[in-house]
């Protein structure tokens, strides 16, 4: 990155509070066409009552079917006449709604998303449908056995409720009702802890006004404490009829609050993502083992996994856990000099490109102001990738080596786990 | 779109043809920090020899194994030290390589892919991982019932060879030999017929001079013609124990350069793609019927397809089925006016945030040159989606209405499929 390029960065990233405790966060950028806005609602699957788990995903569907003064179909339309391109997900403490548009269309955009969260209509003659599309999905994962590998692995790997499936389960939302919905919607869709985040072609100082008026007078409404408890584990394997095995170990790192975050992200990015990544190299590229190998770390505000997952043939599938396994414990002795300054390539040249699509900038500041309560620019965040040293990265994998590993396995037959080696 | 954001879009597209009959097509735009590059080498799967199915796609994996000056490792080194995003596909007719990078690296990674489809090593040590990787690869598919339906339904529908699983078969690719592998490269990596789509902050002129000093001396080479069959249908239903139905349909379309290709594809953006696009509408919101349903238009260079993916639970299988076909007999009656303008406002913000990605500029300009030999702007494009008007769209539905239906379905019974309807 040059001085040059640097310059053309966007340097300046504003924070307004709401009286209510709703954070805006914005990073104008008038090289660009498009608006982009995410916006984090503090609903999330860990406030799902055991017995109605996938609340927040019906919610999150039946907030679509009609708002304010327009009825479902007038709301898609609208949404649909602005060119909005929009994405939901649930996760584990929000729910978050994003969506792109032309920069002329942002406030009429933002006006809309207003009513989603604010008026929704609920209405209890779409319950049926929007239950069975939530249902639907949940069918679907059961033919995607890398999903429910997964969901299997966060499951055991975290605390309930933090390694719930966003999906919920069948009977939780078979279970669901009108009145149900509509009180969990009144206590979780709230101001205080919302965060949105806007990025692309707009004025900062009119965006405030209009957030202003929008969401001013939305109420506050404080909700209890989610207590956190061991999950059940059961056993590691989920026998599934297939010549395919999926694998997935987690073990803990620190979230991204933490200072030693960037260090554990760096650790990981040796170990996947790039081309020349240590598990791309070893287990796919050298020994042509399984098409699909990675490993990636998951943070919530208070805990952190790294998560791998491997997918091979059943005759493979011993060898390719052992081999992965290997490459978690060899982290241990430290990442090499021409490793940190591939990765280091490699993030700086990605923060950049990320610069370049306004959806994914509205997306990172709104969670970078979840996590941190601030939001560094992209400048901020390349000096401190700059900084990064071996050393740096080594110390910290010798005070957190990757140990306390959760297995999953799902495929035709169980396989040997590895003992903790300590 | 007003006049003041059509005046930021880049007007300009160049092209030049190189004397072997490469073709540079590039969009420079000085507004962006980044360069992308998408190369299309005219080697697709619909050349590979019956009895080597595959052979595209593991040429494709082994040139990235050591080439020119740098062997498998210092080639991966290298162009993650650039920061290099890339990836590669296997298409009917050609292997696409793109990758986008730093503005300031562009001339240096040209050179290595100049170096990877020119003066790859092909190393036979390494064929057989190589060709495990991509073993492994259609291994995966077995336990992704979605896709093995779709590759299903492209065999039945298109005249072989165009109807090809791009990931080949098990026995062609076990067996390959190295000798194969170099004779293949030979004849199917070549100038003529490939095109070199590049978009973002680079100077056209000395772009020209780059591309010719690095492909100019390219050997032209001239391969056989394909010749096309009939393809083998076999029974419509692959069985599938799960309590899951995918259900494929596909009809035939007109191609990119057909004049009525903008007709064709708004039809089928009224059918899917957007919010309230008539099958997300009818069976998904309003029935609940599934999770996904989706059309898309896939062209070829002569020859198209509408291709409708449905998933869902065994016992909506046949309900979802006749609500989707009967959807598409609904096309005939034609579209409505308030479907246009939505259409319209959707087709136009997804090109104007397109042009925000240099990625998918430097794609669509290649593909768009393949298919016409020339490339438009996207102010052009606004300007013919603008002309657009229902009656067009109407008379090309009468006089090309969804019929000869192609189905298939993976699950644990046979559905009843639709007569043909005339």
């Amino acid at each position: 990155m040059t001085a040059t390029t640097d310059k053309k960065l966007p340097h300046t990233i504003f924070s307004h509070r709401l009286a209510n405790g709703m954070s805006l966060v914005g990073e104008p950028n008038n090289s660009v066409q498009s608006a982009a806005i995410t916006l984090l609602v503090p609903c999330g699957y860990s406030a799902d009552p055991v017995d109605r788990l996938g609340l927040a995903s019906v919610l999150c569907d039946m907030v679509l079917r009609g708002a304010g003064s327009r009825d479902s179909r007038a709301l898609i339309n609208d949404l649909e006449v602005l060119g909005v391109e929009r994405g939901e997900s649930v996760g584990a403490t929000q729910t978050s709604f994003s969506a792109a548009t032309l920069a002329d269309s942002l406030y009429e955009m933002l006006a809309i998303y207003s009513d989603i969260v604010r008026r929704p209509h609920l209405p209890g003659d779409q319950l049926d449908a929007g239950k069975s599309v939530c249902l639907q999905e949940i069918y679907s994962i059961d033919d995607e056995p890398s999903q429910r590998l997964m969901i299997e692995l966060r499951r055991r790997t975290y605390p309930e409720p933090w390694g719930r499936s966003s999906h919920g389960s069948e009977a939780g939302i078979a279970a669901i009702s009108s009145p149900q919905l509509t009180e969990h919607w009144s206590h979780y869709y709230r101001p205080n802890s919302a965060i949105l985040g806007v990025a692309g072609n707009f004025e900062w100082e009119q965006l405030v006004d209009h957030v202003e008026e929008l969401f001013g007078d939305w109420q506050v409404n404080d909700v209890p404490m989610i207590v956190e408890k061991q999950a059940d584990m059961g056993a590691p394997h989920l026998e599934y009829d297939s010549n395919q095995c999926h694998i997935g170990i987690a073990y803990p790192s620190v979230p991204y609050r933490d200072p030693d975050y960037l260090r554990a992200w760096a650790a990981v990015g040796v170990l996947s993502g790039g081309m020349s990544s240590r598990l791309f190299t070893e287990v796919r590229e050298r020994r042509g083992l399984c098409y699909t190998v990675s490993a990636s770390l998951q943070t919530q505000l208070d805990r952190a996994r790294v998560l791998c997952y491997a997918g091979t043939s059943e005759e493979r599938a011993q060898e390719t856990l052992d081999v992965t396994h290997a490459e978690l414990l060899r982290l241990r002795d430290g990442v090499l000099p021409e490793e940190l300054s591939r990765l280091k390539a490699r993030i700086k040249s990605g923060l950049i490109m990320q610069q370049e699509s306004t959806s994914s900038r509205s997306g990172s500041i709104a969670r970078e102001w979840y996590h941190l309560g601030r939001v560094r620019t992209l400048v901020e965040l390349g000096q401190l990738v700059d900084e990064l040293t071996g050393p740096m990265i080594n110390e910290y994998l010798e005070s957190h080596p990757p140990r306390d590993f959760t297995f999953a396995t799902l495929g035709p037959r169980p396989l040997e786990l590895p003992r903790e080696v300590s």
